[in-house]
């Protein structure tokens, strides 16, 4: 790409004034436009060291009121922070919510580009992170957000002028830095690996703009313009449907629900044993994954009243409180439902070492929003391929995930709603909606059964939990989490 | 892809039953839809050879009424006529058009993996091809095509077992091509070369499907769902707007129109000597370029009255009547205009070593179509691009391309337009339409300017004829032709 890239002629500059004045009046006025349309906007500058990415950046931004850009400084090194997280954890924490600029200076690229120029990345982590970023992309633009991707070239001689330029000058010296100089060093070879990476990245959906940034004017007009091209396109679309791929994941067979036999039981003194035992268990692997670096992610999903409280309070009982949390989770927030709705899930996923246990999840797409027509037919269809896309990211990533779904028949729902009803104390745990969503179980075990065979991935199989029986169903997840931890442990040295 | 390629769990034939009535229905119910949206669907079958492709296309189509479908059989190899033209001609001609399905039982991915199977493509033409395939899947696919591609898939075992059956009954003996068998010689090679070019083409807007064809009935039921899928899909997005790519052609500079001095001149004398001349001259290239199998496509547009037509004139005056043929473009035709707009001129390329003229051409889209609004704005705004694209393609196949910009001032055209008024044997050439179309001269010249720039590129570069003195402009067209023709032909041996 960039070894065919074509420089566009150059006009002359009364040309690029006049043209420059347009562009940025058009930019203006389509902040209101982006607001209205909910249109999330996030544009990627990446490029050549010295190319002006930040002084272009400035200006473009000058033509935005700052309540509807931010800019992500993304140049630097991950923290140590981030390092125990999944490579695109620190953009996707930084995707723009709907409606908003997002202008990053430097993004993924600039992280795996640099691995290859150092030597300091293998081929395989390369084609594991190149799947990552297009699927990343792909995920984002079919959920409707402007991706543009901006490279700004110069050079090798160019280059190479302006670090001496930059380094003569006292004031200015300190903008250059020991990767830039040797970048120019090492051109030719950094040249080889920008043209892959941008062949590699380069889809129709979020294309490669290449910007001839010899000219800091020119520069400017040619990103202004495209990016105005770029929101009055996607300005267009207001609600697009988008093709469903076909499952690629390796999956696990999975009963129907209506013929997972409900009549397991415990006795109360074996209960207690297996409990004391898997507690026991348990503690000592929470230490051993916090060695390890294991990040962990129990998941569960389930019928109202179905148990899944007690059932988790079995599992934290037993976990150091500092490496653990419990996320429940509700209907997003405002500032959540203006992003991917897997964001507010990247948002709270565990350090490495950690345990991250969610109370409902991302599966509540295919669910209740769903039913509750929260989003598009096309949404949610799309949805279990962007969920295994998801998790397989995260087991990639290295984490054990462990998704429980909490079964219990209807009548056992009713016979429970009704006792909380009656009980005083119990009376907060029941609402209106639990009554409503009641009258939807048929529909909501269609959604399920279907939810739980497309999701069913060999890398994050579900687990039913037979919970008519609690005692069961808590003694069976300590079971599945203390085997599950077991084999992680085992591959770690 | 195919190497990880999972198999879906496939249901029992009870559920498969079930689940193929209500996919049958469904597609059933689509056909009217179809209609309605006026979207084009193009179902691709490629697959290994006795994978079951005929049978369940068979059954496919039966769900279907013969006036909304029709077989496109691309499974021999080409004819002499088709390897006369470009390799993408055969397969575009065949394009359904808009409110129909066509089905291809086979299309451009077996002539390439055919090709690469049997050792007689290179490298170089393998990379170009899949250029062409991936640009044309993207064009069809953005001008609002739907493209469904099957790839049947069956193991080397079954694949012999299948054959063998084949073969031992004289009835279905025929059925089994030497191909075939040496491809299940070959299956291991074979396989390696599919899974190389369904990554190679594997795009979001135009993705792969793997079927799984061990089972015909399985079979259809996956096809039939992902038909469904996918026109389900693609009926949702009734007016997309697509993400206007970045021209990465190498292009040369252009000057606007009103810069062009026309008082270019020739004196009588001085024409008669060189079209006498040239139009020799012309005449022994025509045969050269016969005898050397180039290709030549020549494009005329300019201002009505500019000319075209007695340039033309003495263009062809100087080419053998069997050798070349000029096309006049009017507005398209119903079946053309239910088609890719560029159909009509794929339909019409020559064949290597005949001359084709056009009079007017795919421009129509950037100047009328875009002026009248018989195109959307991100239509034509695409358009520059793609048109780029095709020429690109056609100088790649080998042809020379020349494009006519023939030009005049608007007094001149007044001038001429009055005299074709007042003068009852031209009165034919001028309607209300030309005054009317007349009236619209700056909005026409900013269109042509932007035309200009936008594809002036350096394998298909414009030339402008300064048409005020017909007899300049008839002499320069003719010394650009027999230039270009010199060129090409000194290329070949």
């Amino acid at each position: 790409m960039l070894k065919d890239y074509v420089k566009m002629i150059r006009p002359d500059s009364e040309f690029i004034k006049t043209k420059l004045q347009e562009a940025r009046a058009e930019l203006s006025g389509y902040q209101m436009k982006l607001k209205e349309a909910k249109l999330p906007v996030m544009v990627i500058f990446e490029g050549w060291g010295a190319a002006g990415k930040g002084s272009v950046m400035g200006k473009v931004i000058k033509n935005i009121d700052p309540r509807f850009f931010q800019v992500a400084t993304m140049d630097t090194a991950p923290t140590d922070d981030e390092r125990r997280r999944p490579f695109l954890y620190r953009y996707i924490v930084e995707i723009p919510e709907a409606g908003k600029f997002k202008f990053f200076d430097t993004c993924w690229m600039k992280e795996v580009t640099d691995g290859l120029c150092h030597g300091d990345m293998s081929e395989k982590t390369y084609a594991s992170r190149i799947r990552s970023i297009n699927t990343i992309e792909r995920q984002l633009t079919d959920n409707g957000y402007l991706v543009m991707k901006f490279f700004f070239h110069i050079s090798k001689k160019e280059q190479s002028s302006r670090l001496d330029a930059l380094q003569e000058d006292k004031n200015t010296r300190w903008r250059v830095s020991e990767d830039d100089l040797w970048q120019n060093r090492h051109y030719d070879e950094c040249l080889d690996i920008f043209d892959r990476y941008l062949e590699d990245t380069n889809r129709s959906t979020a294309p490669w703009y290449i910007i001839d940034a010899k000219n800091s004017k020119w520069a400017e007009l040619q990103v202004t313009e495209y990016l105005n091209q770029g929101i009055d396109t996607a300005l267009k679309n207001s609600s697009l449907a988008v093709p469903i791929l076909q499952n690629t994941f390796r999956m696990k067979q999975m009963p129907l629900l209506k013929d997972i036999p409900l009549d397991k039981t415990i006795s109360d003194d074996e209960y207690r044993t297996r409990l004391k035992e898997l507690q026991g268990e348990l503690d000592d692997l929470h230490n051993e994954i916090y060695r390890k670096k294991i990040p962990v992610i129990i998941c569960y999903e389930g019928w109202d009243a179905a148990g899944k409280g007690g059932n988790i309070k079995r599992i934290t009982g037993a976990l150091d409180p500092r490496g653990y949390i419990v996320h429940p989770i509700a209907s997003p927030e405002p500032h959540e439902k203006a992003r991917h709705y897997l964001w507010r899930f990247w948002n709270r996923l565990p350090k490495t070492g950690h345990v991250a246990i969610f109370d409902r999840t991302w599966y509540g797409r295919v669910m209740v929003e769903r039913l509750e027509g929260f989003c598009s037919e096309n949404d949610w269809q799309r949805a279990y391929n962007e969920i295994n896309e998801f998790e397989k990211e995260l087991t990639d990533w290295g984490a054990v995930v462990i998704k429980f779904w909490v079964q219990i028949d209807s009548d056992t729902q009713l016979a429970r709603f009704t006792d909380r009803q009656n009980t005083p104390e119990k009376q907060w745990k029941i609402t209106d909606e639990d009554w409503r969503n009641r009258e939807k179980w048929d529909l909501y075990e269609q959604a399920i059964n279907e939810m739980l065979f497309k999701t069913n991935t060999s890398f994050a199989p579900w687990y039913v939990l037979e919970s008519v029986d609690k005692h069961y169903a808590r003694i069976k997840a300590l079971e599945i989490v203390v085997d599950r931890l077991k084999k992680a442990c085992r591959k770690v040295k």
